[in-house]
């Protein structure tokens, strides 16, 4: 490894003195804490910018919407792990976030990515938003890939939280175009691939905030972020009143062993 | 393990139906989404109560302050597996989280505790605070545990944040009684321990949150919310302007290898 | 923070030109790789000791030992983790190893701990293993703290592992000094808890290891590196027969909510 | 979600009763402990099978190359993280291990699966390896791939663990054809990419794991073992000897902060 400038590390986040932080350009103390809400602070460290009323509201709503759904796989497994480990609850939320991925609530990102490029094919071939998403959606199932953000295991109906988020975006001002984008793909769905899916709050997240100018690169953030709250939220109620290990005992006691047993062993308790 | 009550688990955050998700005992999606904000949102999440205007003023100050403070420990544990590991966002978010144990942001909940058995000891034996600050100090340096919470290597002076926090509270019109505690604590500390440790933030966090009401088991939460706020903007600026290895590389580049040698090597490049 | 020695990282595992890895003073290369096997090059690592023929054979079968138990919390978390981030096993590895804390695996490090306080206090007042066992056990109880690594869920006997662990370590002719002690703390249980616990696998393991000198703060790593050799068995099977999902059904389809209900809601569909 | 079948979780790897413990068909303490080398239940653990004496020798030196490489990112990482969070040691090894990604030592994985498809394009199309080996390259280049296990940043010439890997498999009496495989691709890289790359561990190890049968899926669990049991050595130094923040004190103490400053403000001491 070379000896230089380009292995000095750079940051444009925050730098201090021993009497001031700043961060993003602005004095900690002096303009922050008490000055811009934590909705508002966590655009800002993401972006460099400060939101408009309008992206606020909108960052705030996805946010609140997507920190809680019940004891979801990633709670289940951030309280087993504190059943098993109570001393360390940033272990415990550690492995609660670690389930933030691809298959689940990662669908953010790749949705909002999804309608980025429906809104460039729209763009550059001069095509209505249900051809351009026609485009994509083939491409996609051509390449055997999911189409990210739509269908849900317990709303068959739309996710209630999809209709609330847009109506939310609408009242705030948004421009709502990656929200018909969003309508527009869920339109082709069925056609293309035969099934009715419809969007649910992973492709509304991506929709309403590409419409207030989140940078896609820092989608995933967002329901990280939230998880994080709704995590804690469950973690302070375990150390309370603890179900980890009754979880895992629920998970396990119906399973079934498919492998071989040793000559003459015939377990003597079910487990 | 016996099959019954005992092993059902039990939750009273959420539940759902196909069409209404519950958060709290309140429709997520007509009463929460776009109407509380995310901080309140959190404070009801692991309270099950709306704070009032006091204590969401003062929680949203707490989460600001604690965010961001550069490239920490547990941001370059955080960037550096990410450049290691790009793919894997929430990977890098949990290496970050882990790092907000006892030494580094634990100390809020520690603090916390230590302010609350010098309240109680105040109560029951009829002192005042420096009298009960005392004792409590005393006990903690007899069984030579740290007092968490004071001392910081950035701001030998008092960290700016501590006076930010407290003139918030204040404004806010939070009681202020575990403020003096805290300054009751700071007061005793350079006699009984003959440094001139002055409060940092893990200290004032807890101070300003318990006068709100903020339960003493939820104190860690706070700052592994604020950071995962924090570390979520790094990533991102990661993603688009890579330092993991640079500061991978500056961190070992002046290591010394204590250890043997086989005979007759003598390293040929500097390491 | 100063500038000098005090900040500069030394140590004495591994250094490397070009040419030449070398660790522990040996040659990476010519002298360990297809030479040692792991498990005497995990002891190399950790200690800086090639392990004797006794301690190499005891340590591999306590890594044997613990390496897998089915579908265990940890297991379940990671399996769970897997099914929502399946492109990162790095990270379901990881929220498995999160959940080797102080109630389930550490229970390794603290029973270990235990024996070196009982061994201490048989030396220092000439007292039999059994005497010293109840001074130690007795103290335990009046500060209210668990007994680590007696009694089982599964394994209301003496958990099987303990007397392989033991005829192992005797056949290889270690000195059976801590098994002695592991044992008269056993003996000593019933009578002063007023429960027939017995030995299970994580008093068995420090107690084989401490008597062939493995030392008592690396402990803990012994069952976090058999962990996680089980940990990548699940991920295999995961990736080829998934049921972290099943897992998860499992867990929460009993589960009851105990929260309040917004006014005229009832759950149209079970949960 | 259907309650059914699909949903009862299955799996082939353990069960148990109160007396006995059964691992992929055998009894864990009559068979297992003491008697399968750790290494060996690795493999039988991930594939079911226990390893012949080629495949177990071999399996043996891929862990030992891997495990050790000094204060590489993963390490720093997970130093840093005892070093914030002392009491959670599973928390620094998760941290370290979730360095273990695509670019680091994921590595092993995808190069296997490079080596795959050179083996199947050469038998598909009756090419010479060579043959086969430019045709994927080609194809890798022309999607803008990189090709994984391939230079080394420490070890410009081959990395030495190579050769020493080769010999063991091929002394074991291993097949060797993954071996050329590997070989093959190196020889055609000059030409393609125009940089004399040479294969670095993390090709060797999947070319002579796959040539003794260990399967693709698993390949990148041997990098995480291996770097499990370096890391445990890591933070027993760490317990210790202290680096991890002297590590974070060097990794910033040049770093540069490319944002803007408030009005007014100069940073009065060097950060």
């Amino acid at each position: 490894m070379k000896i230089g400038k380009a292995t000095l590390p750079e940051t444009a986040i925050c730098t201090y003195d021993e009497e001031t932080i700043v961060v993003r350009g602005a004095n900690l103390c002096d303009e922050l804490i008490g000055k811009l809400g934590f909705v508002d602070y966590f655009h800002f460290l993401v972006t460099g910018r400060k939101p408009d009323a309008i992206a606020s509201r909108v960052l705030d709503a996805t946010l609140v919407a997507i920190a809680e759904h019940g004891l979801v796989p990633s709670v289940q497994a951030s309280r087993m792990t504190l059943a098993a480990a109570p001393d360390a609850i940033q272990g415990a939320v550690a492995a609660g976030i670690l389930g933030c991925g691809s298959v689940i609530l990662g669908a953010s990102e790749t949705a909002g990515r999804l309608f980025l490029r429906v809104d460039a094919t729209a763009r550059e071939h001069a095509l209505s938003l249900e051809a351009a998403a026609e485009v994509i959606v083939r491409e996609l199932r051509e390449q055997k890939q999911a189409i990210p953000g739509y269908g849900h295991p317990q709303h068959k109906a739309r996710d209630p939280r999809v209709a609330r988020l847009f109506a939310v975006a609408e009242e705030a001002g948004a421009p709502m175009h990656f929200v018909r984008i969003a309508e527009a793909v869920e339109s082709v769905l069925p056609e293309l691939t035969g099934r009715d899916l419809r969007l649910n709050v992973s492709a509304a997240i991506p929709a309403v905030l590409l419409d207030v100018g989140f940078p896609a690169d820092a989608l995933k953030g967002v329901p990280i972020l939230a998880r994080c709250a709704g995590l804690i939220g469950h973690l302070t109620e375990e150390l309370a009143h603890p179900i980890g290990f009754a979880l895992s005992y629920q998970a396990a006691r119906e399973q079934r062993y498919t492998g071989a047993l040793p000559p003459g062993f015939t377990p003597k308790t079910a487990v």
